[in-house]
């Protein structure tokens, strides 16, 4: 392999597969970045087997000549010291030259670099994914998506499958669900591709969606999704994300929802975000980050904490509409500020069928967004 | 106490003495902070015991009125909670009230806090300073001298006075100097106040130095320094930060310098910052840092360093001038980093008096800093 690139490129491709990079690999190979450059332009590879990200480099781009190719080739370099040395090499041309025994030169302005390289050959296949199960979705609901549902996934590794966001797909409909056992987060869209997909779901780890997230770009691109037996591979311009599908058979969350309400309200969500994070700014030092509401007669709610150290916080907020039976009801601020951060309307609706029963948190206008919050037993 | 204050100006002066809270204090009042309200305004003050920051907020500024005060008064709150209770509060309008034993309750907007304040005769009063040894430094050449020194300083408590910068003041001179025995950084200035201060000299903490350079302005503003026994108070227009001056006798450092060279030369100081960068990358893997110098007849000089496990960086750059000995010598890549980056001149000179003698770096253009790094003893 020899070729020349342009820095800027190169870099700007090391970033996008550098999520992928592991330091605390078992399998030596993966603590390297994989280079192949063949007559199209150069594929960057990197993966810590949960996520694999291929990056792909034209030759050409916008009539600026990007590479230039003496001959094709693969090499497996160490990619820390890649990623930072390509970073600050002196000059915008870089050459690298593989020899005997994947022996690599880099060179760029007076700089002369050579690197242990290791065998491309040894590097895992990345999975062929047929695409028979193929949809797309557009870049920025996806990234809506995961925002709004992925903090709520379970922290436990215990159960690897709740680790995950549950995807559900049918009926021309995507769903997102995410649960913990103390809260649970849902959000549906409508897909106008893959409508012919029937009632397929999975999960995948939240970690892994965020990481997705960083590189789904925030304007409004379809992104492909191909979903195979154990993998979903995301495509996007040039760059390939692949991730693997969780083991285990995800709970039945649809009953923990429930259907009628014995009180609801609509109230402004700034409001109420802005009340229940200085609550929980009390809550959390005695670490049960309990905050508990009152309603009152005059349509309005009182959110209070205390803490035996420090002291307590209260205040009266209003309520835009209440209707049903006045609650006191407790619960943890910190899921209920997490839930608050991605309504994405100005009014929420609230719904309680009890103080021992699920508090559902809605946008005010959209049923497409639905947060779910466990309270707590307390004594008053 | 009484009184109500606006939202913007109480934070600022929180964040000014932020710097001195600490979590980790042996003594509970310390994790408070006073606030001392008169009639001129509102003082608030940290403290870690190290460093103690006083921050005064006048009653009015510019026309406006910053404080609406009814009653005088002192109290001390938790200040990691204060903090950032402060920050999110409602209104720009904050009501602070102390009642019977230190009972605090905070109203601003729909939100009403009660804290559990503590007595604020139980908070160590200030040092009492004498102003008859006073100097005065402007703040932008305090600013570069803590840059271009602290990060010298040793970090092994063993001996505390060598974690700081010896300050020496003398002849209308005053001089930093840090030393961790590896390498030396110094850097005089001269004083056109404070004349009359002859022959003395302390240490100060170098973290402290870091922590007085966060509140420091970017401006050339007149920073008044006293100086007491065990104490030294740096005054800015509305903060008095005190810090305590370092126990032992910092030990004579001049002799470590050579007076003549066998070798000298001079070159850009960024080309030779950026290839020091570059070998350091690699010479930090084998976690020794050593790069190597080897001065040739072209007037050039190769820097490289190797890793037995990643490969090797070589690199030539040109030199401006060289006189002497065409040395060969291997000295610590991070050290050289560290002292190139702080010299603020577009060239530099560099002696040397032999592969083991002490290195120096000086501006081209003033002698006013100098950095001294050791070499290493390498066989080749």
């Amino acid at each position: 392999m020899k070729l020349t690139i342009l820095k800027d490129f190169l870099n700007e491709s090391i970033h996008h597969v550098s999520k992928a990079i592991t330091s605390k690999t078992t399998i030596p190979i993966l603590s390297g970045i994989k280079i192949d450059a063949d007559y199209n332009g150069v594929t960057l590879t990197a993966s810590d087997t949960d996520i694999s990200i291929q990056s792909f480099i034209a030759k050409e781009q916008d009539g600026l000549q990007v590479i230039e190719l003496q001959k094709p080739g693969s090499v497996v370099l160490p990619a820390k010291f890649f990623v930072e040395m390509i970073r600050k090499l002196p000059s915008q041309h870089v050459e690298i030259e593989v020899k005997e025994h994947f022996q690599t030169t880099i060179r760029s302005g007076t700089a002369e670099i050579q690197l242990v390289g290791l065998d491309p050959e040894e590097y895992p296949i990345m999975p062929g994914i047929e695409e028979n199960k193929r949809l797309q979705i557009p870049s920025d609901i996806l990234k809506t998506m995961i925002k709004q549902t992925s903090f709520a996934v379970s922290t436990n590794e215990a159960t690897p499958v709740l680790t995950g966001v549950l995807w559900t797909i049918g009926g021309g409909k995507i769903k997102f669900t995410a649960c913990d056992r103390h809260r649970l987060a849902t959000r549906e869209t409508n897909i106008t591709s893959g409508t012919d997909i029937e009632n397929i779901s999975f999960s995948i780890s939240g970690k892994t969606l965020n990481e997705l997230n960083k590189i789904l770009p925030d304007q409004n691109t379809l992104i492909d999704v191909v979903i195979a037996d154990n993998q979903v591979l995301f495509k996007l311009s040039s760059i390939m994300f692949y991730t693997r599908i969780l083991d285990g058979t995800y709970p039945d969350t649809s009953k923990l929802i429930p259907q009628t309400f014995q009180t609801e309200m609509v109230l402004n969500t700034k409001q109420m975000a802005d009340s229940i994070d200085r609550a929980y700014l009390l809550s959390r030092e005695d670490k049960t980050n309990i905050v508990k509401m009152i309603m009152r007669e005059d349509q309005s709610v009182e959110i209070s904490s205390s803490s035996s150290e420090l002291g307590k916080v209260t205040e009266q907020i209003p309520v835009n509409k209440m209707t049903g039976e006045l609650l006191r009801i407790s619960f943890n601020s910190k899921y209920m500020l997490d839930a608050l951060k991605v309504m994405d309307s100005d009014l929420i609706q609230i719904g309680f069928t009890g103080a021992m029963q699920p508090i559902i948190l809605r946008p005010d206008d959209s049923s497409s967004l639905l947060q779910l919050i466990l309270p707590y037993r307390t004594t008053n």
